[in-house]
């Protein structure tokens, strides 16, 4: 396994890995590597000739008042794993590497930005853009892979690569889960035992609101309040949001006639907890 | 030479050609193809295996007062220019090819935009770095070709490409000029016969800021005055601006320790003339 920290390495690399008619599959990720990464390297593995995977705590993806240097943080740990995983190369580069000046250019995401949790987090999905952007150019990937469990983040994504006539497969890879059901989270650590007990709720209300559609409800209003109220009866958390939208458009729906998403945010008292249900068509569109 | 209007048969197309091992010069084009745009088909032909033109006409680059129906148009005279110069490939899309559904992003030029011809055409470059981010990866060039005489476009492209390392080499084209050294241009016949008499004062001008600075002037300032008044002195066009920065940064500059532009644009009756002049140093640094 290649671990290279220079951009034109990876970019010849990547353009002679092409050149020899081999596809590369690529998994961007800020390190701290976990079962939902594994996922992901694994699917990368099986589907490519060559997996790049990244490893880049991206500055601009974080807030002002978000903890940058707060993020966990273990190389030898990712290598290892990703070693063992069966990754090619690791792109490995410092933030002067990847702004090495002040951008002249700055990517605005005017749509499926507002909702959910980009709502409480303005500028973050500008960030994630822009360097997968960057990290696109400089690994070549033919296939890209992210996790559904943001499935924000793959709408946006999804974006990306159409606005912008990228030549990339985006591959949503589905959530990795606790037997419970409970979607598997760095952050599940941090919940008390009977926030443990009670997290699994957060899927099970969602799977409820999808069983609700289809057994024929059709207002979208009706399906938000009974999955809320499942929720509320089942943990003491406190609900962020629930909402139910076009899939990946993120746009508000009255008839549920196009792929949807049903999302819930919870906060327990030291970790925050996400967790999706997309249904009602065939997957994300895009590639 | 094949015309494709298709985004993804260009992209197939341009991947077959990379595979092979080729080279792909790349010149994007609005249509209406003068002789500034045959030497940068020329360039791109003797510099690659395989060249590519587009014709789009980029409604994102026009401002609301810019009347973008009014844009010149003759497809059968550019498919003709373009088959008698070797291109390969042409590119010319619809608009809803292009933009088949509102983006989801937009690019904002926050460095290198608000000078020059940008100051009065706001949203310009944006419109520009939109729709080569789409054209870079649709026709997945080895090199670009952009002709020096939009200076400022060239800027931007140079951020574009090293902000987003996108693996392409600009290259920069020299203005073609007439005998007396007249920028040639589609709206040098728009000149009555006095204004076509005074225009080439336009860069002898600049050429004489440059000579004040090889003999040794070091005052920005004053290199600005002398070559204002160098050129008020020859023409009755009124002067937009004239301005002395640095290249292709496009910042205001105190010294003259790093590769400059002097570059004006003058208002004639019925039409508006740019020029420029860059100096001090190698060339522009992108690729």
């Amino acid at each position: 396994m290649d671990v290279l920290t220079n951009i034109r390495d990876v970019q010849k690399k990547a353009q002679q890995i092409r050149l020899d008619g081999k596809s590369i599959g690529f998994v961007p990720t800020m390190g701290y590597l976990h079962e939902g990464h594994m996922k992901l390297i694994k699917n990368a593995r099986k589907e490519n000739d060559f997996v790049i995977l990244s490893i880049f705590i991206n500055p601009l993806q974080f807030g002002e008042n978000e903890d940058l240097d707060a993020y966990p943080r273990d190389e030898a740990h990712d290598l290892r794993q990703a070693e063992q995983s069966g990754v090619d190369l690791v792109f490995f580069p410092s933030t002067s590497t990847m702004y090495p000046t002040p951008l002249s250019l700055k990517i605005a995401v005017v749509r499926r930005a507002d909702v959910l949790c980009g709502r409480t987090r303005p500028g973050h999905f500008e960030g994630v853009v822009t360097v997968l952007t960057k990290l696109f150019n400089i690994c070549q990937p033919t296939r890209a892979y992210f996790g559904r469990k943001d499935a924000q983040q793959i709408a946006v994504v999804d974006a990306l690569i159409h606005d912008f006539n990228f030549s990339i497969k985006l591959i949503p890879v589905e959530t990795v889960r606790e037997s419970d059901g409970l979607a598997k989270s760095s952050r599940n650590v941090n919940l008390i035992d009977q926030e443990r007990a009670e997290a699994p709720s957060i899927q099970q209300a969602l799977q409820y609101g999808k069983k609700l559609v289809e057994q024929g409800e059709t207002d979208p209003n009706i399906i938000l309040e009974k999955t809320r109220e499942f929720l509320e009866f089942r943990t003491h958390g406190k609900i962020d949001y629930i909402e139910f939208l076009s899939y990946p458009e993120l746009e508000p729906i009255e008839t549920i006639d196009c792929q949807v998403i049903l999302a819930a945010a919870v906060f327990y008292k030291r970790a925050r907890l996400i967790d999706n249900v997309v249904f009602n068509d065939a997957g994300v569109t895009s590639g």
